[in-house]
């Protein structure tokens, strides 16, 4: 802009420092850019640490995004690695960074914090005793845990905390031979999902013997045993906790920065802090939900990236905003995935909405090596915006939540899923893929073709005297029904439905909700007063194990 | 609706016969529905038909999607199968139906025609000489092909055509062992591409030994020998003809039903045709392009599926109607993935858009087995809308494919790209997605921070004497480099710039565009006048070869 060179000090490097820093370099090649990292590395691949414990990343180096010395050669970037910054002078505009053992003073004409957010330590009796008890966050971190694995060989580790990383840690423990044992104080794990869904995880978790422990705490360590509420005894010569994180601003908060919930710092939409010439960007910022407006916390890579890049665009004159977050989120556990996005039903309670299980395959089914897709969806009946969806699978459960996260942020409506022309040719996917499946059920719910019911609801419905109807073929229901069902195959229905009260709720339900639903149209013409399982058999045995007579 | 029951006559299975025929019978549990199919079967696989030649899909019974029997219990249809109306008398509203050596008269209050498409014969001199020539359209054409080469164990084969189904088709003869040439008239392969993006897939099949001829046709058979224009020689045991198709409206002309463009049917937004009580779906009919507004046909499953639902819906009194095709489609060709949705640049010939192409890994390049993938998104650069995408890849290339239509179909504007929040883990994607990725290029373009180029005006730019920089490593440019170029890698360019003459234009290129991009900032903000080449090295090499220096 040939005005005087500005001077940029970047404190955190990662997703939205490194982005903020590059993009701010393209467009302003004669500014001073400092970036002070606490850590040794600037540009590191945070996301796939739990993976170099199980060797799955087999080069430590392949961890390390970008070399230091390549992002002060191509971007002139002043790194500063293993500095801290201890104090902010927002009256003087500069920064104390320490390094070793001296402290400098920096100065600023526009200070981008991107601190990041480190992982919660619970204080559990007996941890002090013990060794073995690490949280994962950067390289050093996990460079701690394989040399804890190489040396002293343990032979069981519990995970404290079922999020994702908590799972993936859990899945590469159990990769690198482990036995483990994974315990959620939540009712049940991956807290992004609903009951339902999470169940799925569970299933796959013991499918794999981890074991898992929900609605409970680790509440003391004896030595390498740990302790749960109820006296449950777990082997733990290896613990890793990872119970979420909190944003790192004890700094900011101690310069005088506004914070907000839990800690977060507070930012317009133009990333400024409360004081002048200070922005944030990154997991230690507080931003809108997308859907909501309401204020969240979003610790992940993606918006990171993009903050830090818009922020650059800001600081060059360019006219941006922080749109707010969504929170598109995926884990791969062994051999599923589990990916969702927008709300889910916790965070909609007490609002209006509708909801539908799909169970259709990732590509035609007479094509080899198709796999079943488990998709749930939430919307709105009045506005039809897709409020959420959630999807576990072996294969493209990734494609299928992208096609929904991009609906969302694009507001169309759920009904229109049906119109979209999506790629088919039999490898790939289905003439009607199961997210055009979505559109025609939403229609059906919301025009009251279908009249649908909730795994949770059936128990109730079955002890006010609703009938429950199996509707799936003989085979199908030697491997087992739902509790208190009887069996009418779909393709009989016609002949054998009078047989059926014509006073008492009929509840219909088959593998997928698909032939039951045909079974709803037969006997509502019929005069019967019907409603279709959704979900039926394929959400029901893992939602509700329990209830399944096999 | 407990009206009288009404005769609704359906000519034509598959997909979008049967579409109708049972969403019809759900929503209508009373009317008479017959479904009259000239072949032997109403619900088959014709998309998985040429996978099957190959044993890919091992057994014939997994093409038949629905058996009859079950049709006809679960849907009480009154199918007819080998059976052809030979006449529509719109007068006393019947169809005469031929079936065997009778032909009965059938009435209807409806009738809905989904005669679909049939493979175009070319007449080739000597064709009627020889044998072992085939088209490909349902099953016993397949059976045809298969016995054909049970039998007669033919050693080399010819596609005449590289469309989607011709390139399946060559695709799977190879994995049969046979040896196969592809011949096609246009410029290049894959139709719906264009030029440099088909050429990704000319070189997959050459590759894999399957020889490609452009620009030229078969013009004659001497027994096994076909001829080409230039008198060239292949050895052709077996022929397969796939040179798109045509829509099966004889019986609807002698009708007097309005037909259109290829002689497929004009039908309004409800499907109905030119005479009333007649309504037409599928591959027969003409629809409008959802971008353009123009007349097309677009002969896929997915469309058909849609209409013939949407047909039942609005015979049943719901409002629908045909919101027109998009066209996506995919094809897998050996090892890689082509994929496409919206308009090409042939397409948008002397209209205003600008184009970019993105070149980078389907996930984390630092997590195990990352391949790249090539994208070109064009757009609208007033409207900001996406105009069309071309993908080529080893995996992940229907995910971004799906994403791109549903942003197309939901009017998302092409910078907006940066906001979408899709899934990210290290085996799913990448903290910025190659959508993304498009997002910020197009803004780029927009607001000038880039200045491009395509591949094939980077030669006149150097005949105008331009000087190409290319900024990679040396041993990248050790592999091979642009004919022309020289060499300035890009961390010493700041050092080294000043060598380059301010007068003259400058195009720089890397592998993927990214790091030029960063060169050509640098040497903009230096005061040179410069240029980014698209696509660079990636596309370029494979867009034209034969400039390449190795």
């Amino acid at each position: 802009m040939g005005n005087n060179p500005k001077r940029v000090v970047v404190v955190g490097g990662v997703a939205g420092g490194m982005s903020f820093a590059t993009r701010y370099r393209r467009l302003n090649q004669n500014d001073h850019i400092i970036v002070i990292e606490k850590g040794p590395y600037v540009s590191f691949a945070n996301c796939g640490l739990p993976y170099y414990v199980s060797g799955e990343i087999e080069n430590r180096s392949d961890l390390i995004v970008a070399q230091q010395s390549m992002l002060q050669d191509r971007f002139q970037l002043d790194i500063r690695v293993n500095s801290e910054v201890v104090a902010i002078h927002s009256d003087r505009k500069t920064v104390s960074v320490k390094w070793e053992d001296k402290v400098e003073e920096v100065s600023y004409d526009s200070l981008i914090l991107s601190p990041g957010a480190k992982p919660v330590e619970l204080d559990i009796e007996g941890k002090n005793n013990r060794e073995g008890i690490f949280t994962l966050r950067n390289i050093p971190d996990v460079d701690k845990i394989v040399e804890y694995i190489d040396e002293k060989q343990p032979k069981s580790a519990v995970v404290i905390g079922a999020g994702f990383i908590g799972l993936e840690m859990a899945e590469n423990l159990k990769l690198r031979g482990l036995t483990v044992s994974v315990v959620e104080k939540a009712p049940h794990v991956l807290p992004p999902f609903d009951e339902e869904m999470a169940k799925f995880a569970e299933r796959e978790l013991n499918r794999n013997d981890v074991r898992v422990y929900t609605g409970t705490s680790v509440v003391r360590f004896d030595g390498d045993v740990a302790y749960l509420e109820d006296g449950t005894k777990i082997n733990a010569n290896i613990v890793i906790m990872s119970v979420g994180v909190v944003p790192e601003t004890k700094m900011a908060q101690e310069a005088g920065i506004e914070v907000g919930m839990r800690q977060g710092i507070k930012v317009d939409e133009k990333y400024q802090t409360s004081i002048e010439d200070i922005y944030a960007v990154g997991d230690a910022i507080i931003v809108k939900n997308v859907q909501t407006g309401e204020d969240t916390m979003i610790p992940l890579a993606s918006p990171a990236n993009r903050q830090g890049r818009q922020l650059a665009d800001i600081l060059s004159g360019k006219n941006k905003k922080n749109k707010g977050s969504l929170g598109t989120a995926i884990v791969r556990i062994f051999d599923l995935t589990f990916a969702s996005t927008g709300l889910n039903e916790r965070q909609l309670k007490d609002k209006d909405y509708e909801v539908m299980h799909l169970h259709s395959n990732d590509h035609a089914g007479y094509f080899p090596g198709a796999t079943p897709i488990d998709l749930k969806v939430i919307f709105d009946p009045k506005t039809e915006l897709i409020l959420g969806a959630q999807a576990v699978g072996k294969k493209g459960v990734d494609k299928r939540i992208d096609i929904l996260a991009t609906a969302i942020k694009a507001g169309y409506p759920v009904t229109e899923l049906q119109e979209l022309e999506l790629t088919y040719a039999p490898p790939f996917g289905s003439a009607k893929d199961i997210v055009n499946m979505a559109g025609y059920v939403a229609e059906n719910i919301l025009d009251k073709t279908t009249d649908t019911i909730q795994w949770y609801e059936l128990e109730n419905y079955q002890n006010d005297g609703a009938i429950v109807v199996d509707v799936r073929y003989e085979n199908e229901r030697n491997q087992g029904y739902i509790e208190g069902s009887i069996h009418m195959v779909l393709d009989n229905l016609r002949c054998e439905m009078n047989s059926l009260p014509k006073d008492k709720e009929i509840i219909v339900y088959c593998h997928s909700a698909v032939r039951s639903y045909n079974a709803e149209r037969i006997l509502k013409e019929g005069g019967f007063n019907v409603k279709n399982l959704d979900g039926s058999y394929a959400l029901y045995e893992v939602a509700q194990p329990e209830r399944i007579v096999r």
